[in-house]
């Protein structure tokens, strides 16, 4: 056992990139706490597969619970509880939560059209959504053809326009088309841009797509009263998914994802084999998540999220998320103060999207600039931060969450970014 | 923390069925140690995302590594290495490591065909291939009359019959169809049926079929020399699972999936969004498992395993399988001493399917006493074993494969189901 820990210090630990530190800024955070590490502890202890219910009852049932829970705390309509014909589930990942509802949506469509206008199926999206729509096409089968991505810019802050959707499902229909689903997203991945639920339902609703809201990372901010805002409008979608594993002090993987009509995923999910065959589930009397995900097994995952809202409680969540958009703010002002950098869009969460700015309007030599300085911040080892492109412009993402980082890490994170920036433009 | 802890230990853990527990014989066994343990401490301990090799070398370094490993172990065809164009990815379980395959296969098809063929293409399976197979037909999208599920019977023990294949497979080609998919299975659900795979094989390779070959729980015990015959052929196949998770103590999710091109997987799976773009992939350098698999995010699997592997070894691990078939054995020879029950099928691994006789050859009822039986000794609480229906028949099965299970729970497990088949026989 020595020698084995000993090989993981010198020969795996090196290769290792720190997610938890609280200098870790890249991408969007991937949350752990003890609280999470007790539940998933617990969880594999027990080592149970939950597939259906009667492979270990507590596992759906707690799982049915905490997701009601959350729902309530995110003020989610009540279609998406699971007293009705809705519910939640804990999916693996935002993607896999993409996936199973576009096979739904296509699935249900199919079965009333026939199968073989699986060509005509077009897919709505903007070019701001989480390459995973992308991904869930292609395993769809979806035309590349009918994946419509819809174009932003700065004049909506990368926000989706209601009106570009209006037109493109009109020319769809137009030329014999079936549009079929839309995904909007409360926080992209680029920018943390804000599609608006409200408008963009109305015309889906009105038109039979289904309507997915990814809110991966910015959902988790919306258990707070001053940024329920953000998911306003989410009473006209069909599906909604967050990931307490971004933000949320949840061990990944833990996904959650509801759905106003769990019909439609077990109608595309669901088989039905001798061997799994028990009372129970023949007599309708339970649900069985098997039905509502891709894989057959599952492990106990809501244990870690129930060890969360337990010993942390709402409000000690709410501090946590306004903590960080509070160091967010500080990060912002920072770079708000050097002429040498610029504010690329509004913050709205804990992500700020920052550059160099061009000397003498030359956009490409300023996007070089800070690709160099993006090299340079990461070759430091001292932090971790990464990139983005919008409108052509490379942008630097400063993406604060990591449970461990406090304002002293802030401050330590721009002046290595300050410093790495005046010996880039002094060279 | 108390509090918490006492509500779990009174209303969640009474509505847990354990899995880790020596008398539990149900489905397959979901194998857990204390060596997986540590390496998912470990694992949750760093909370790192390892969807590209830079988001942690490490992680993706030592799934390399560890898989290879595996894969020596196994005696796979050197294609399987990661020192060629194959290679071996850690998936969450068996299902999404058909679904990658099937995917791949597809797309590969479709783009030398056109994507308006996919009503054309024709999977093949046997009726005891498992319904992840279905499921990830439903999610690809392939036409439910093109799925053929070939039929088996005790005259070959349920393993599928190649003339069966051959002849569907001749057929297809007639009416125009495009054989491309053909997923065999070592150690099936129901039974532990063993396919052919040479002979499987060598009709996919003449027919430009993708072969893929399901061990979940039967590949563990390849890693011994005197089971290894049983993947024998395993060379003619385009990729091969095993999860030990489920038979060689390692925890949940870990399930291997080898593949000889993996272009073919990354071609069918990889986006290329703008936020993930760094040098070392740009250049090509290193592998993304993103691309390998349908979540994006993903945690650092391999640690668990190769926890179990350097604290274990390979000596032992074989000791371990070979102690689970032993112990099936004295199981099988249980049954067999007791005039009221039957062996069904010849018990080639650790799980053995048997049965109450049919008095008066009345087949009905004998399936009714059968299923009245397993509900009595489920319901006993003392064991966990489960049922399938093979050739009309309700059979018992007993899979034996918990890591705690010794011969005082098999004598155990075999008293009460005497007794209990004894109180139903004299009712």
């Amino acid at each position: 056992m020595d020698q084995v820990l000993d090989d993981f210090r010198t020969k795996i630990l090196p290769g290792v990139t720190h997610w938890q530190s609280p200098s870790f800024f890249a991408y969007y955070p991937a949350n752990s706490s003890v609280a999470g590490f007790l539940g998933e502890m617990l969880s594999v202890g027990l080592g149970i597969i939950g597939f259906s219910w009667i492979t270990s009852p507590a596992a759906t049932e707690l799982e049915m619970i905490v997701l009601d829970w959350l729902a309530k705390l995110l003020n989610l309509p009540e279609q998406f509880l699971s007293k009705g014909n809705g519910g939640g589930v804990i999916q693996g990942s935002a993607s896999e939560s993409i996936l199973v509802v576009l096979i739904a949506a296509r699935n249900k469509v199919l079965r009333s059209v026939g199968q073989n206008a699986l060509e005509k199926l077009v897919v709505y999206s903007s070019d701001q959504t989480h390459s995973a729509l992308q991904k869930t096409c292609q395993i769809a089968g979806i035309y590349p053809a009918n994946f419509r991505v819809l174009e932003t810019d700065a004049s909506t802050n990368y926000a989706m326009r209601p009106e570009l959707l209006q037109e493109a499902v009109s020319q769809d229909l137009e030329a014999g088309l079936i549009p079929f689903f839309l995904c909007a997203t409360v926080g992209t991945t680029s920018s943390t841009a804000v599609d608006p639920l409200a408008e963009l339902g109305t015309i889906a609703n009105k038109n039979g797509i289904w309507f997915h809201v990814d809110a991966a990372y910015a959902g988790s901010a919306c258990i707070c009263p001053e940024y329920r805002q953000y998911i306003d409008g989410v009473e006209t979608t069909d599906s909604f998914n967050t990931s307490p594993h971004k933000w949320l002090l949840t061990n990944f993987e833990c996904s959650l994802l509801w759905v106003k009509d769990q019909d439609s995923l077990t109608e595309a999910l669901s088989t039905n084999p001798e061997y799994l065959k028990n009372k129970a589930s023949q007599a309708n009397l339970v649900i069985d998540y098997k039905d509502w995900q891709v894989p057959l097994g599952r492990s106990f995952r809501s244990l870690k999220l129930w060890m969360v809202l337990r010993l942390y409680g709402s409000e000690a969540l709410k501090r946590y998320i306004r903590n960080h958009i509070k160091l967010a703010r500080y990060f912002e002002q920072l770079v708000s103060q050097d002429p040498n950098f610029e504010i690329v869009t509004p913050r709205i969460f804990s992500l700020v999207c920052f550059r160099l700015v061009p000397k003498e309007n030359d956009e490409k030599k300023c996007n070089n600039q800070n690709r160099k300085l993006l090299d340079a911040v990461n070759s430091s080892g001292k932090l971790f931060i990464s990139h983005t492109v919008l409108s052509g412009k490379v942008v630097l993402r400063c993406a604060i969450g990591a449970p461990l980082t406090e304002e002293k890490h802030v401050t330590e994170a721009w002046k290595v970014i300050q410093d790495e920036a005046s010996f880039l433009l002094h060279k």
